[in-house]
């Protein structure tokens, strides 16, 4: 036995490599945060002395799941407002909302919920964007999950950027801070949407992007009105127009993409941007469906996304691919779609290729980066197990997840967080929803 | 403070009245099983000695969930085929494993670990049906769950009843044992489908619930190919066709139900039959998704339900919730379709209606039994709490749930099971399963 820092023993191994191999009793050996050994346990394995060793007691050891799109600090919102038309629900409440509560110490708190939630259901990596995005960034890196974070662009006044003027100075003073920093960090740069955004500040922040070589995230095709709310983009539909100004490229990811057609797909496909699904936002807020399959068939990178608490309500990534794989089922009326690997594969390894990150995350293989799961088994709603992926997808919830690592950093043992307080932050967060919900009641603007 | 047996206490009381009152510092005071005082907390409240009192801790009661449609025993059969064509997997897969498999001691297994999910998720009433359905209630009885129980009926040799000659005897020796037997458990006729039953079995087996007054259970109108498999039927829909040979009454539950027309609707509107909707199932069986918002508002009974293992992959109301709430949404595009209410009816007061029994249970009222469920609501995927119904729908998951009670027995303290042996349950079914799946291996019949 070779001199790890850690091991993981007795374990079902569902690594999610090319081959989709899975190891019935196996075993991975780390050094240094990265996967160094992967392999069946040998006869006659003994735990080794003095390295830290993990019995994952017969269950599942998976990649963490990589959640392509939220919006951290949008967990002070959840359960705020459902079922209303999206211009209530954005207008009445949720703008409102971040217009009244989103500081930086209300960002920092929102952001500390979201990855205590993520951590604790399986989640590693974590991809999306919003505004204080520097405060975002360090209760991300102090959490120690992954993180793709963007620093919004809109051109109107928003929370830490009163003049819409400063919206791409202040996104690439982001970036350049946290450019570098820190391995498990990388930032970015999110511009609402091709309707909030003109035509100049999508071109120069897809161009500050570009300088600085981060990922440039954008809303895209949510809505089947959204043609009509660009303003001079003629008969252009969203992604003909974002690729007609220059914005599609290997780094840019197009999150929902839900009214997309042939044409569409073929330019996406063809600019090697990549798409993040988010079927219950989109199904919760009446978006619709995204045409996933043939995205997927045209060799497009998609990562599954949870969106943010507002329009899910949750950011557990087990049940995102559960709906995924029925929804597309139900929708095309075939039952073979979206089976249990493509949807593993959507929410691991072809998530991490959407965001860049498929050298380093996203599947168990030697020399990747130790960013896993593991998934106590021993419980009534998962057995029998007759096939893992099928047991990932379809039966397991995000607290069947007993630990979570990242580079090689245990963040979660035994179903706790080992990098933050969780009863400080609900009982901080209690506090403030009360404020939140004391003015609703009284019919102030929130 | 009267003189009780069990007071519940410190709990935001969700209680699916007529008005769908919320007591945000409630209790509840038990005797015999029944509601006996249902309202805030007084000022100066005191914990009452000589009697049971739980402490609700902040969290959610609401009235037990009431799945209206599974069979119980397939659990065993969870995971063991998915993403499969429907006959492909119904004829290579599903029959013949329960051709080989199904036995009394097999389905006292498989029903025991259906229990353990079900009150472990927060289920404290059971609908559906299976073949050796005495075997079932013989667990059900045990387990302490409430349940409406369904000896099968189908045209073929079936577990326990070699002669199709045999079903309908068998399915009246079966009610006859069991009605008036357990407050706890009504027996019921469950005949497969009007495709697998022969008219003369259908009217005879709805004949005999008649006589004895119990619930008939049918899948109907599953499949866009039903129609064309029922023999007899001419060009009538199967809703049409059962109505024709007189199936159709208050005490018919029609499971699925995704391709009915505004005919059909209007058929079983004016018949008071109920609808048992199951859209995880539907989605992953891709059977299609049915239209409930025209069945609720014709005024139609319909329970939510999750179906059986095999096409679901578990039996969590509140995974159902989520979806039933979001796939309409996603199917209309209208967000404001399937409110939270909405849903959270559908699977409690509505779904007990569906079954004939919501006199007894389905919300939490003074003289109903009390059959309840406390959610731990300090956790990071449950704050904030603005708004009770849409945490239990879009953010509560069944491990939320700290305690069930059925006709007040707690069946559920601290997430642990009190009537079922649940290490005992896991390790014979995983022994099962392995024979199950080297079968399977061997590429012989299952």
């Amino acid at each position: 036995m070779r001199s790890f820092d850690t091991i993981i023993y007795n374990a079902t191994l569902v690594t999610v490599n090319a081959a989709f191999d899975i190891i019935p009793r196996g075993m991975i050996g780390i050094i240094n945060g990265k996967i160094e050994e992967i392999s069946a346990m040998p006869d006659g394995f003994d735990i080794p002395d003095g390295i830290e060793a993990i019995d994952a007691a017969g269950g599942i050891v998976m990649p963490g799941l990589v959640n392509t799109h939220t919006h951290m600090p949008m967990t002070l919102f959840r359960g705020l407002a459902d079922d209303l038309p999206l211009d209530v629900w954005l207008n009445q409440y949720i703008f409102p909302a971040e217009g009244k509560w989103i500081t930086p110490e209300n960002v920092r708190l929102g952001t500390a919920l979201a990855c205590a939630e993520m951590l604790l259901s399986g989640t590693t990596t974590v991809c999306g964007g919003y505004f204080y995005e520097d405060a975002v960034a360090e209760i991300v890196s102090q959490a120690g999950i992954r993180g793709v974070l963007g620093q919004g662009v809109i051109d109107f006044p928003a929370p830490g950027v009163p003049d819409a003027g400063d919206n791409i100075s202040a996104a690439m003073a982001f970036t350049q801070k946290w450019y570098g920093l820190l391995p498990t960090i990388q930032p970015s740069i999110f511009c609402h949407s091709p309707y909030t955004c003109s035509q100049k500040t999508l071109k120069a922040a897809k161009a500050a992007a570009r300088s600085q070589g981060v990922l440039f995230q954008i809303h895209a095709a949510e809505t089947v009105l959204e043609q009509t709310l660009i303003e001079g983009s003629g008969n252009m539909s969203p992604v003909q127009y974002l690729d007609h100004i220059g914005i599609l490229d290997e780094q840019t990811l197009l999150v929902h993409s839900v009214w997309v057609d042939d044409k569409d797909v073929e330019i996406i496909a063809n600019s090697g941007a990549a798409v993040s699904h988010n079927p219950e936002s989109n199904m919760k807020l009446a978006s619709g469906i995204a045409p996933v399959l043939k995205l997927l068939s045209s060799g497009i990178a998609v990562g599954l996304g949870t969106d943010g608490c507002a329009s899910n309500n949750d950011l557990d990534m087990f049940q995102e691919m559960d709906t995924a794989a029925k929804l597309h089922k139900a929708q095309t009326l075939d039952p073979t779609v979206m089976d249990v690997r493509s949807v593993l594969k959507m929410a691991t390894i072809g998530a991490a290729r959407a965001i860049g990150l498929d050298r380093k995350i996203g599947s168990l293989e030697k020399g990747k980066q130790a960013d896993l799961l593991i998934i106590d088994t021993h419980q009534p709603h998962l057995v029998p197990l007759y096939n893992p992926v099928s047991q990932i997808v379809y039966s397991a919830r995000g607290s069947d997840v007993r630990d979570v690592m990242v580079a090689g950093r245990m963040l979660v043992r035994n179903r706790a967080l080992t990098s933050l307080d969780q009863d400080d932050i609900l009982n901080k967060v209690k506090v403030l929803s009360r404020k939140i919900a004391a003015l609703k009641r009284h019919g102030r603007v929130l």
